[in-house]
This record gives C-alpha cells, structure tokens and sequence, in this order.
C-alpha cells in the first residue's frame, strides 16, 4: 500500500485494464488516466458486429457486462481512478517524472505528476499513397466514431457499393459486417490472397473460394492508386489494374504503433517501429512501462521481435503491467501470433508459423492438409474443415496449423497454441486426452488426426501432393493417371476436368487392379482425402512403384473457381 | 510386409480401427476380425442421437464419412480384411497361438491361427441387484440392438414416465434423448448428485438445478430396490425411499470391462478388473494385445490404474496397437479423464482430478469456482458459464477443470487437458495465446481469467468462500453480513433471502462505507462473482479486516431451488 502515483496515458483497452488491476492489488495508489479520445475502456473489436446490427445499442461497446457504462464516473466511483478524456498527452520529462497534457478542446495545458508512467498508446491506421481519399464515403474502421460513421452511412442506404482496401483481420471484420446480399462488396488486396501473413496462400485461396461462393468478390495483386469522386463524393477506385465502381470504401491496410512520446522522451523503439519492453513489460526507462499495440512482442517460437497489435494481448499485458507498477513481478513471455475470425459463417483461425514463414526462418518442414468433420459425421450438426498442419522435420516440433471451415476450427487451434507454447511434438498428440462426444468432436480429435496423418507423411506411410503442386503437374502437362476414387455420383457431381483423370470406386479397387496401368504415376483423389490415402496404400501394397494421394481432396481444390 | 496372422476379437470399435491401421501399413497381413454381434464398427455414441431422432436412418450408425455401410462386405473390399460377425472367441490356446471360436446361431466351432492377437472384447453393462429386471419396459442403452428397442417403444408411444437408473455420462445421455415435454423423465442416482465421481458434487448440483428448471426430476441418494409390473411390462420402480411411476426404465448404472476370455488364458488382470497393459498395450503375453473398454489405463497425473471405458481411447489405442501388430512401436501413455456430455443445452466438461479425488489423493487442493461469458458479453452469441479449477498449492500445477453451461466449455477444458499434460502451472495461463475475437472468446480466455482468480486465491488477494461454504455459514447461524453488491433492481429480481443480506450497488461503496459495519464479518455477493471481488477488495483497502466474497455469485448458487 502506498500514496503512489500511476499515470496511464491512453484509455482504450490496456491502460484501463491496468487501472483496474493496479487499484485491486494497491487500494492507496493515486491512478489516473489520461485519453486523448472521448470514449474510454471500449470494445474496439466489437465495432463489425454494431455494423451488422448485431448490437443494437452503441452504449453496449462500452458498457461493463452487468450492463453499466464505463465512462469517468464510472472509473471513480467503482474503481477510484481519475480519468481524463479529451486530453492528449504531449511530452513526457522523464527527470521531473511529469507528464505535460493539452486539453484537445480548450487547448488548456496541464501536469500530472507520476511514480510509474504506463504508455499504453496504442496504434493509428496507416494512410496509404492513394490518391483523395479525403472523400466523401471513405472510412476506417479503427476507433468507435469511424464505427458511428459507417453504421450512419448504412442506415442511410449510402453504402451500396463497397470496396474493402486491404484484407488483415480488420478488412475482413468489415467485410463480415457490412455483407449483404443488397451490396456488392469488393476486396482489393495488394497481396496475393486473403489475409496474407496471416494464412498461407493455400489455405487463402480456399477461404476466398469458399466468400466468393456467397457472393464476395476479392482482387488480388492489384494496387489502389486513387480515388475518383463526384459531388465531393467517392465514385470509383482506380488499381494498377482497371476501375471499380464505389460510394463507400473502407481502408483497412494495418496499423503502426503510436510511439511519438515514447521516441521524443528518449525511451528505445525496436526494429519493428514499436516500444522495446523487457518480459516485465518495462521500457528502457524502469519507471516507464508500456503495453498493447505500442509495444513490439517477442515470438515464443522463435525468439524474434514482432509488431502484433491483438486485442488480447493487451489485455493480458494490463494485468502484468498492473501487477508490475504495484510492486509486483509478473511477465509476458510473447505471442505466437494465434489469430482467429469469423466471415460470412467460415471460421478462420491460426496460430505459430506459416509455412512461408518457417520456411524463410531455415526450418526444415513439412506440412499436410486433411479435411474432416468437425464431429462425428453421423451428427445432425456437423460440419467440415480443413486444417493445415506445420511441422519442423527435425526435432518434429509442431510449428503451426490453419484451419478454415464451417465447423469448429478454433478449439483445435487454441489446443495446437497450448501444444507449441510447451514444445510439444507429434508424437505427443495421440496421448493428449481431448474431450470426445458426437456433438463436440470425432473420436480422434481433427487436430490430432491431421496430426497423425502429418506422422505418415514423415514415416512415408502416406505420401502426398498438396492440391497445388497437382494443379501444377496438370499445368505443366505431367504425364500422370489422377485416380478418383469416389463412387461414379460423387465423381458426376464435381471432378478435376482432365484428361488424364479416371473413376474408379475405392470398394473396387482391389478387384479391378488391373485397369490401373503400372508404368505411369498414380495421384488418388477423393472428396476429404481418406479414400485417397487408402487407395494409395492399396496400391503401393500391391505393387505400384510411383503412387500418391492428393492431400485434402477435392475440398481442398479451389481451381474449378471461373477465378483460376 | 508379410504373411503374419493378426487375429482381433471384437468389431466394435477398437478392433476395426486396429484393423484399419494394420493393413495401411501391412499390406500383406492376413487380418481378421470375429465379432458375436451382428453388427461391427458402428458408432455406440450415436446411439442416443438416433433415440432422438436426429439420425434418421439407423444405418447411418455404421456408415462411413462417405456413406458406404461398414459390413463385411466393406472390410472385405475397401480394407481387405476379413470379417467373421456371430463368432464368440470362447478360448485362447497360448501354447499353438490359436482362438476357438463358436458360432452363436448354428454352434458351429471354428479354429483361428494367430501370430499377434488383439483383444478389444469391450465391456459389459452392470446389472444392478434389482428385482424385476426381466419386465417388459426396462431398457440397456449399450448396443445397437437396445438402441433399436427403444427406439420401437418410444415410437409406439410405449415412454411416457421414465426412470433412468444411474446418472453418468451413458444415464444422462439417455436423458438427453428421451426428454420431451410429452414424458415425465426422473434419474434416480445412488451417489448425492449428478454425474458423480465425474463432477465435484457442487458442480453437479448446479448441473442438476439447470435440468430441473427445464423439468428433469432428480432423485439422489436413493437406491433402486425392485420394479414392479403390471401384465408383465414395468409398472413402478421401487426405491428405499419410496415408489416411481413409470412405463419405461433405463438402466445405467456402469460398465465392467470383459475379460474371461482373457482371464481364461492365464493374462495378467489388474485391480481395477480390467486387462493390464504396457504403454504398447501388450498384455502379459507379448504376442496378445488388448485396447479398448477391456483395459486398464494409467492416469498421466496420479500414475494410478484406472478403469476408463471411453471410445476416444478405444480408438486411439486401435491406432497405437495397428503399429505395433506390425512391427512398429507406438505408445499410449496415459489417460487424464476427459469427458465431455450435452444435456438439454446444457454444456459439461471435465478433465483431471476432481476436487474431492484430489484431496483423497493427498494434494494440497485450492479451488476456484468462476462464472462468466464464454465470448464477449456484447455479442448477442454470448451465453454463461461456469468453471471450477483445481490446483496443487504446492506445486501449482493444475490438476483439474470442470464446466458447465449453455455456453462453450469443451473448448476450455481441452486447453487445459494439454495444459495439464504438459504439467503446466498456473503461471503459464497468461502466456499461452489463445485465441481471441468477439464471436469466441473474451479477451482473457474465461479458462485462463479463472486461473487468474485460483492465482488471486493462493496469493491472498481474493479471499473467498465458495457458494456451500456460505450455505453452510448461513444454516449454522453464523453473525455475519451477507452484502450484495449489485444493483436493487438486480438484487429485487432474485437473491438469498436471509435477514443476514444487505443490498449496497458497488457503485456507491466507496461513498457509502459507513453503512457496512466494522464489526462483523463482511462477505460480498453478486451475479457472477466479479463486483463481489471488486467490493471486496474496496472494503479490504478501506480497513475493513473480515471481508470475503463468494466466488461465482449467484450463478454458482443452486441453493434456492426448491430440492434444497
């Protein structure tokens, strides 16, 4: 207990989390807040969902779970912390331990004394070189007035046309929102998929198959280069590649860390443009702590610092740093950049590396698609999903996975994080004891069993081609049998259109040998990838010398897409 | 590859799937399976969904993912296995490593040669001492063909008042199916509550006040002595305590694993009654395996046997010994008690060590009992639960979770099973990055907030008594003040009615803190638990000495119904 003076600059998620926090352990502490904004403690992430109509009451995103409002009076009253809003803080004298503010309205000056300074600053959206986007129906979707803009627009009926700039976790949050069969909207992404760096092209591709069945259309390796208006108004987005009809867009091309006061008052910023803090969440300066999107992460799996601004890491981090300032020694270890969303009814999530990225970090990996269901089948509500899995060959370390479906994706990926974040190897994943029943899961849990089919692949049990390196054999004109072995109305419903492709039904396989010809290569291909796998041992049992499966079948196949 | 004879008894679960993986990987091996019932590789876990009738077609119980029936026929052709149905093993010769078997319809005995047996002979429903078990109207829910009776007397309209005999997680599952407002449904259950020795009792009252608010009706501690019928079709069920109506009972009081067979021929059984394997799951003989519900398994967490007839292990283990009967050497180390049921919306979960287990086994136990939302509150998907953690104070290690609720729990309680295999800590919770966006989780993940509270708990910042112990102090006479912390329109709307309670919003507290008597012990109440530890500390931080509050609120409160 102490008279102790903690000042939090920044009042969105970190700061107010480390308020309460710190007032719970030390009842004394003198703990204020300064915000620059006019809405303190809000839900950031909950904005797409007040543009869907999901929450009906904008007080909602701001308002405690029992139904009370987070505003000053509520800091004071239930949790003793002065809070000011509408005051921005302008420099920090780290020698007289102040904190010089400017009221935003009056322009009035004031100065907070601190023991222990907390920055929790967070970021600001990138602008990027286009060209007016001072137009009219041009948003972001960063803080809660961009959300009362849009949902106005909405409501007003300005928002026919839509083009999305950018598709990370915000782009599609706003594209999930604002989708509606009434609206066209557009995705332009300068990468060349869905939520690059964030899935692998592979597992982007079939996300976006599977938005553009419902209507989205996505533009990939294109480059907004301006906007076009009329009557002050946004009327069109030119790209490096053509023009698309607008009256709203969204900019969502990422966020940089807010660290102007941090690099002024001489505390150190990191390589990746954020606030350097140690595992105590202290910045070069031992009095000055920071945390949430300001602050650069370390990478669990690999050590390195990353720029990782997610909404629960700050949270997390409030606690830390709440312990910390009252005396405390407690520690963020880092991230290993789990990440999950939900689009138009597909759930998206991931966790560790990419395969790009463990692949450009030297690892020696190998990987594997499966598509299964996400409880038993017989299960009136189950659903598939398809999840790719990252491993490093060598010490079998689990590096990653991805999973996208309409079935449950998430609770395999938060138990993959929990994995990774203890080392774990697949040859742990059969004996970890996952809870089974047909409404929640298969038998063998989908992560293990993508698990298990990742250990034959390594033990070359099961020896696979992805879908891509298919279509590029096809492409390449490869002189090869793509052996569907589905029954002949499963192949009629949907194929590879090939030459080269022949039906024959997996129950006849052993029967009709003979109508596989032994001197090519065989690449078996089913609807999930079982029946291939299967196949593919029945062959190589019988004698087949050049014989694969195409991992994750044709649910893993985007390229009948009129996109491909 | 050979010509070696794998030989497996039993076509249920855990011998097909050994069978499977066997000819995956020995393309060679002649490979059969003797089952004495009609029907092999069928899903027993559906069972209660086809009683509910959300499978419609029986057949789909023993269907592929890709709809082909999994008969003889099917694992002639697709697997090249041969398949034997209505043949029981009836001896092991050790010595000639042969199995004699006997048709069950003709009589017919048959000789089978082994290189490597595997026995997944299952297990067998306990009959309780009961008088009158041979009534028309009592029912098993352990095979197809119980399923399939039932299924016929709840369409002829034959179930009206049923008493399901036995409350765990086959007993409650047979709840699940048959409830409907149109049938009085009463679970009779020897042991004090619901699912006992799955859930800590407490947790399973706040279970049993959930299914009793949507009409189930429990009886505990009572114990079933005979069923009396009227023209030879049950008519009442007679307790200790008095009689029950009913037209239909389902019996469910347990499993015990069969081994005769084993027994028999000289292998090894355990204390638990059940086969003893190694982690290769050999039995005593090295060229004899056996998996599945006719095994023991070694806890990961006591190094204790245990017997624990679960399909996820049955099928885990099938996988483990297809290796190892073909010259691998595959492992399964260990079980942690998973379990995971749905009943009537109503989410469970569990994993690890119960509280009283725990204790029993010596562990200084500290517990923790947390509602809250399973994702942001605001999104209109959100849906309460409640967790209660258990952990060793010495250690810190987590021993055990349990949940219950509508919203999601499976997914937390799989985190913590990885958690718990890993042997992870307390001090983990925060690092591990799980998941977040609105539509799945809070920002802290409720499972990782709850170890926050344990960590709270055992450090002495949240100073607690749990909902029975308050029961008890307000039976027992205690003086003390019972102050709840949410507002008078919450508080009018339901809470403990007692002379003892006073009504005091959090928000007033720190202007109102003379009306809260010094003298006398202070134990704060809410909805969830949360205000009720905010107040507490506030009273703490005032001066007050004897503050505590009730963890989870009054969600974790079952003690106003009327039962109790």
């Amino acid at each position: 207990m102490s008279n102790k003076k903690i000042l939090i600059i920044g009042g969105v998620a970190a700061g107010p989390k480390t308020a309460a926090r710190a007032r719970r352990l030390d009842p004394e502490a003198q703990i204020t807040i300064l915000e620059k904004g006019k809405y303190i403690s809000y839900a950031g992430c909950g904005m797409p969902f007040y543009l869907a109509g999901k929450i009906h009451d904008f007080d909602h995103l701001y308002s405690t779970s029992y139904g009370v409002k987070r505003d000053p009076d509520f800091f004071k009253s239930e949790r003793g912390v002065e809070v000011f809003t509408g005051m921005e803080a302008i420099a920090i004298d780290r020698d007289r331990k102040q904190v010089i503010a400017r009221h935003v309205d009056t322009g009035e000056e004031k100065v907070f004394d601190y023991d222990k300074l907390v920055l929790g600053t967070g970021s600001y959206p990138i602008t990027p070189p286009i060209e007016n986007l001072d137009l009219k129906g041009v948003y972001r979707l960063n803080h809660l007035e961009d959300a009362q803009l849009i949902k106005q627009a909405l409501d007003a009926g300005e928002v026919n046309d839509v083009v999305v700039i950018g598709s990370g976790f915000i782009g599609m949050e706003a594209v999930d929102a604002i989708f509606s069969p009434r609206r066209t909207v557009t995705v332009v992404e300068f990468k060349e998929t869905l939520l690059p760096g964030i899935l692998d092209q592979d597992m982007g591709n079939l996300l976006y198959k599977s938005l553009y069945e419902q209507g989205l259309e996505g533009r990939f390796g294109e480059k907004v280069l301006k906007l076009e208006g009329e009557d002050g108004r946004v009327a069109r987005v030119i790209t490096d590649k053509g023009a698309i009809d607008a009256d709203a867009v969204i900019l969502a091309v990422g966020v940089r860390p807010n660290v102007q006061l941090a690099q002024a008052a001489g505390l150190t910023i990191g390589e990746t443009g954020a606030i350097v803090v140690n595992e105590y969440m202290q910045t070069s300066d031992p009095d000055i702590y920071a945390l949430g999107d300001c602050v650069e992460n370390t990478h669990l799996l690999t050590g390195k610092k990353v720029f990782a601004p997610m909404a629960t890491y700050a949270n997390r981090q409030g606690r830390v740093v709440g312990d910390n300032v009252t005396g405390g020694q407690s520690t963020f270890k880092g991230v290993l950049g789990t990440g999950v969303l939900h689009c138009l009814g597909i759930n998206v999530a991931r966790t560790g590396l990419g395969e790009a990225q463990a692949r450009a970090l030297g690892y020696e990996v190998e990987t594997i698609r499966v598509a299964t269901f996400d409880m038993t089948h017989y299960h009136p509500n189950s659903n598939k999903i398809l999840l790719k899995m990252i491993a490093d060959k060598k010490t079998r370390r689990l590096l990653g996975i991805q999973g996208i479906g309409k079935g449950e994706v998430a609770k395999r990926i938060d138990v993959a994080a929990t994995m990774i974040y203890y080392g774990g190897t697949l040859d742990d994943l059969l004996n970890i004891d996952l809870g089974y029943s047909p409404p929640y899961n298969t038998p063998i849990d989908p992560m293990v069993h993508t698990g298990m089919a990742l250990k034959n692949k390594l033990e070359g049990v099961a020896v696979t081609y992805t879908p891509a390196e298919v279509k590029e054999k096809l492409d390449r004109g490869d002189d090869f049998i793509l052996l569907d072995v589905r029954t002949a109305p499963q192949f009629n419903m949907r194929h590879i259109e090939d030459p080269r492709i022949q039906q024959l039904a997996l129950g006849e396989l052993r029967q009709k040998l003979d109508q596989v010809p032994r001197d090519k290569e065989i690449v078996t291909v089913c609807v999930m990838g079982s029946r291939a796998y299967e196949a593919s041992r029945i062959l190589q049992g019988a004698g087949f010398t050049n014989v694969k499966f195409m991992e994750a079948g044709m649910e893993g196949w985007p390229y009948d897409m009129d996109e491909f």
